[in-house]
């Protein structure tokens, strides 16, 4: 068993005009032996996004604090803490921060994917 | 894209000696056209207890909010908000809850395995 606060991982820092703002933590992965699927914690920053895009993977995320905007089919819907938000595989899709507290989000993810 | 909070979903409670006080989830799943993995969300009353057991499936868990122990070779370990707990396949397992305030636990599955 490993237990660990997920702020003691390292992060990955996305900083760029496509994507910014974000520290994103991969908090249980293939190292650990985890087989079917990994777990990461995303922080966004206030103002920070996700880059518009789309996979053939599923997104399943949970709000652990603060509030998210969530990009779907040409609309921007809100998501708070305790929401989960499902993002079915190819739906393009994206993620902003448009309050000024952190918004940390538990994002697992099915082991075809990359982890990061 | 679906965004729901999680206490919107209907539970399935435990009740019986074997496991007691808690609340399951399936918040995301395959009824969803999640085809890779579920997500549930547990909530552990004070007191309350999972049956103590083993499975070939991994767990990656995120403690949402509150303090759990879980049971590990011989031995009881705490783990708090924030804190992410990995329990290898095959790994006997149990957890509880030792405090007066709710424990909440973010714990997505394998889909080759049953939801709850």
């Amino acid at each position: 068993m490993k237990i660990i606060q997920y702020t003691n991982v390292n992060a990955v820092h996305y900083g760029s005009e496509e994507a910014k703002g974000i520290a994103a933590r991969v908090v249980i992965g293939k190292n650990d032996g985890a087989e079917n699927f990994c777990m990461r914690v995303f922080e966004f920053s206030p103002g920070g996004y996700s880059r518009r895009h789309s996979h053939d993977w599923e997104h399943e995320m949970f709000i652990h604090s603060g509030r998210g905007e969530f990009y779907s089919e040409g609309q921007w819907y809100s998501a708070i803490t305790g929401d989960v938000v499902f993002i079915p595989s190819n739906e393009e899709h994206q993620i902003r921060n448009p309050d000024e507290e952190l918004l940390i989000i538990v994002c697992p993810l099915a082991s075809k994917a990359p982890e990061l």
